[in-house]
C-alpha cells in the first residue's frame, strides 16, 4: 500500500470514529465549538492572510489567469465573510433528532423514524479557500465528520483555515478529527477518497464539470452532484411581457456566472414579434449577446444564428439562446431534453398553462412568473447551503442543514418476535 | 458502437420519454393498469409455466444446485404468490403527488415541495423470477420507468413474464415503453447499463454480494445497494432472561435465511454464566451450531472456537457467534465496528440503556426487546418493499412506495426577481 493510501485510509478510519462521538453532541454543543471556530479563525487571520498571500504568489508566478487568481484571493472582506459564515450556521437550527415519524405496530412494536446525522463525509473541491469553512461548518453543525480535499492552487491558505478551525473547535470539546484536511493535493489523493467506501458515506464534489465526472467515475459511494444550471424561460402567448422582460434581465444579466442564471429563452410564436424586439433591446443594453433560431433571426435579424450546441450549452457570461416555439407543449419537450433540470420558469397569464409546466417539467425547481435565481438555500430560507443538487436521490436542488442529515428507526418492543 | 451498447442505450431513451408519461398518471390510472397486469400473468400462466420449465431444464442440463434450481423454480404456489403481488400493489396508496411541504417567502414567492417520481431505476437481478413482476410493479406503482436485467437462469421466465406484463398494462393504457426488459445477460450489459447515467436516475442491484459490487464499482448514477445484514442481539445484565432466549430463538432459527436473522450473540458478563447454558440448550435443540470467545468457551465447551472473521460473516445458517462482553460500551463498540448497520437489538430492562443503545448503534434499525426480523417492508406497515437499504443516502432500512420517490420544487411568483 502505498503511504498516500494509508494516510487517506487512517483519516478515514478517525472519520468513522469521530462521527460516532459526533452523534452524542448536543445543539449547544456544536453551537459553542462553532463560535469557538470563528474566534479561533478570526484570531488567526494574519496567519491565514499570509498564508494566502503565498498562495497568490505562487498562483501569478505559474501565470494563472486574473479570474483564476482572484477565485484564490481572500482579502479583508472575503474574510469577514467567511467568520461571518461560521457564526451564522451555529445560529441555524439543528436538524438532527427530530422526529420523522412514529406509529405502532398491530403486535405492539413502536417505530420511531429519527433524523440522524450522515455519518463522515468527503469534500472535494478546487479553487475557493472558504470551501473549507463553508462546507465543513455545515457538515459540522449536522453532526457529520468531514474529510476536506482541497485544489493544489489554495493549499497552504486551506491548511491554515483547517488548522484553525480544528484548534478553536478543539479547545471548546470538539470531537477529535471531526475535520480533517487530506494533506496531499495531487490526483490519486481523489481515487483513494472515493474508493474509500467502508469509512466515508457520502462524498460532495464542489468545482467544475470535469472534477465532478471524476469523482463520480470513481466513487464506490454516494456522491451528491451540482452539475451544470442550462435554465429556460418560457414566456407565453399570454405572458404580461413587460414583466416578461424584467425577469429575463433579472435572469441573464444580474449574475451571469451563477448556475441558476438564464441560458435559453423560449418564446411563444404569438408574441414573438410584439415581445423579441423589445426584450432584445433591452438586453442589448446589458451587453448581452443574442444566439437565436431562424425564427428569431426573423424577427432579430442582429442575432447570431444558435446551433445545437447552444441548446446544452451553460455560457455562465452575457450570452443568451433564442428560441421560438409553437406552443406549451414545445416548450416543455425543448426543456425536458436539453435542460439540466436544475431550474426552469414559465411567465404566463393562464393558470392551466402554469399548472402544466410544472407538473411536466421534469427539474428540480420550476417558477411561475418569478426570476430562476431564486434557486438558492439562502433565497430559500434554508440559512445557508452546501450546493445545488442537480441528482433526484436523497436532496434534489439547494441542499441545506437538513438535505446533510439521513434517519434511523427506533423500534421499541416488549418480547415481540416473528415466528 | 456495439450492438449491445447501442440496444441499450434505446432502451434507456425509451425509459426516459416514458417516465415523462407516467409522471401524468392518475393512480386511479396506475391502478387500472396493475390490475390488467395480473389479470393478463394469469391469462398467461400456462406459458409462463412453460417457460420456466425450459429454464429449469437448462439449469439440471448444466448441473446447478438443487438450492440454485430452487430459487429458479415457479411452481403454482408461487405464480400466485407472484399475480396476488401485482393485484396487492394495486390496492396500496399512491405516494406520488404528496405536498411535503409548503411556504411563503418574505418577497411573497411561495415554494410547494412536492413528491415526484425518481424516474428511470434499473433494477439488474440473479435468478428468482418473481423479482421480475414485484420490481417493476413497485417502480411503476410510484410512477417509474423500469428497465429490468435479469439473471440468465431465469432468461426465459422472465422474457415470459415482462411480455405478459407488456401485453396486459399497455391494454390498459400504459405508457409504451414503461416497463422493459433487456433482451441480454451477458455482463458487458450490465457495464452499459451503468455507464447510462444520461437514462438511468438509479440502479438497484438485487442480488448477492458480488452482484452489488459489481454494480457499485462501474455505477455513474446512484446505487441503493442491500448489503449483509450481519445483526446482533446485547443481551444486558438487566435483561429478563426468558424474553432473551425466545428474542434470541426467532432472531436467529425463525428463518436463518432473512438478511434480518441474528447472526451475533453478545452477552453481559454478569449474566453470561446464568443465561448462556439455557440459551444454548435451546439453540442446540435447533440444531445451532455456536462459536463463542474464550470466555463463552469457559461456560459452553461445547462451542467451537470463534475467530475474528465470525464477527464479520453473514452466516445465512443455523450458526451463532457468541461472545461475552464486560457491558453496554463493549457491546456498542463492537457492534458498530464488525456490524453491517442493518438491524440490531438490546435485550434489557434498563431504560438508560436502551435509549443509549437506541442512540450509539449506527443501524438502519436498532430495536430495544424485540426481535431483529421485524426489518421488512410488510412488518413496518409499507405493504410491499423492494429491499432493505444498507446505505444511507435517500433511503435507510426497508425501501417501500415512498422510497422509489424524490421530490421537486414548484415556485409561484408574481413577478418577483432577485436583483
Amino acid at each position: 500500500m502505498s503511504d498516500l493510501k494509508g494516510e487517506i485510509l487512517r483519516l478515514g478510519q478517525q472519520a468513522k470514529k469521530a462521527a460516532l462521538e459526533l452523534g452524542k453532541l448536543s445543539a449547544a454543543d456544536k453551537n459553542r465549538i462553532l463560535l469557538a471556530m470563528a474566534d479561533q479563525i478570526e484570531a488567526e487571520g494574519a496567519e491565514i492572510l499570509a498564508a494566502n498571500a503565498r498562495d497568490i504568489g505562487a498562483a501569478e508566478a505559474k501565470g494563472l489567469s486574473a479570474a483564476m487568481v482572484d477565485r484564490l484571493l481572500l482579502n479583508p472582506k472575503r474574510f469577514a465573510a467567511m467568520v461571518g459564515g461560521v457564526r451564522k450556521v451555529a445560529g441555524l437550527p439543528d436538524p438532527v433528532g427530530e422526529i420523522l415519524d412514529d406509529w405502532t405496530r398491530p403486535n405492539g412494536l413502536r417505530i420511531v423514524k429519527k433524523r440522524v446525522p450522515i455519518g463522515t463525509i468527503g469534500i472535494i473541491y478546487e479553487s475557493r479557500p472558504n470551501v473549507t469553512s463553508d462546507a465543513a461548518v455545515l457538515c459540522f453543525k449536522s453532526g457529520n465528520a468531514t474529510i476536506l480535499r482541497g485544489g493544489s492552487e489554495a493549499f497552504h491558505s486551506n491548511q491554515a483555515i483547517a488548522a484553525a478551525m480544528a484548534r478553536g473547535g478543539r479547545a471548546a470539546g470538539m470531537p477529535e478529527h471531526a475535520i480533517q484536511m487530506v494533506p496531499f493535493t495531487d490526483r490519486e489523493s481523489v481515487r483513494h477518497l472515493a474508493e474509500m467506501d467502508a469509512y466515508l458515506d457520502l462524498i460532495i464534489p464542489r468545482g467544475g464539470k470535469g472534477l465532478i465526472e471524476t469523482v463520480v467515475s470513481l466513487a464506490r459511494m454516494p456522491v451528491i452532484k451540482h452539475y451544470d444550471g442550462i435554465c429556460h424561460l418560457f414566456v407565453d402567448a399570454s405572458a404580461d411581457l413587460a414583466l416578461a422582460t424584467e425577469i429575463c434581465l433579472d435572469a441573464k444579466c444580474a449574475k451571469p456566472s451563477a448556475c441558476n442564471a438564464l441560458e435559453t429563452l423560449l418564446v411563444h410564436e404569438a408574441v414573438a414579434a410584439d415581445f423579441l424586439p423589445k426584450v432584445a433591446a433591452a438586453l442589448t443594453a446589458w451587453g448581452v449577446e443574442l444566439r437565436g433560431d431562424a425564427r428569431t433571426r426573423d424577427l432579430l435579424p442582429e442575432a447570431k444564428e444558435a446551433t445545437e450546441e447552444d441548446w446544452v450549452t451553460e455560457y455562465l457570461d452575457l450570452i443568451l439562446a433564442v428560441k421560438v416555439v409553437p406552443g406549451l407543449d414545445a416548450a416543455i419537450d425543448h426543456i425536458n431534453t436539453f435542460g439540466s433540470r436544475h431550474s426552469d420558469g414559465i411567465v404566463t397569464g393562464a393558470e392551466a398553462n402554469a399548472n402544466r409546466f410544472l407538473a411536466e417539467v421534469d427539474s428540480a425547481t420550476v417558477y411561475v412568473n418569478a426570476s430562476t435565481r431564486f434557486t438558492d438555500g439562502e433565497e430559500f430560507g434554508f440559512g445557508a447551503e452546501i450546493g445545488i443538487s442537480t441528482d433526484k436521490l436523497h436532496a434534489r436542488g439547494p441542499m441545506g442543514l437538513v438535505e446533510l442529515t439521513s434517519y434511523k428507526y427506533l423500534l421499541y418492543g416488549n418480547g415481540q418476535v416473528r415466528g
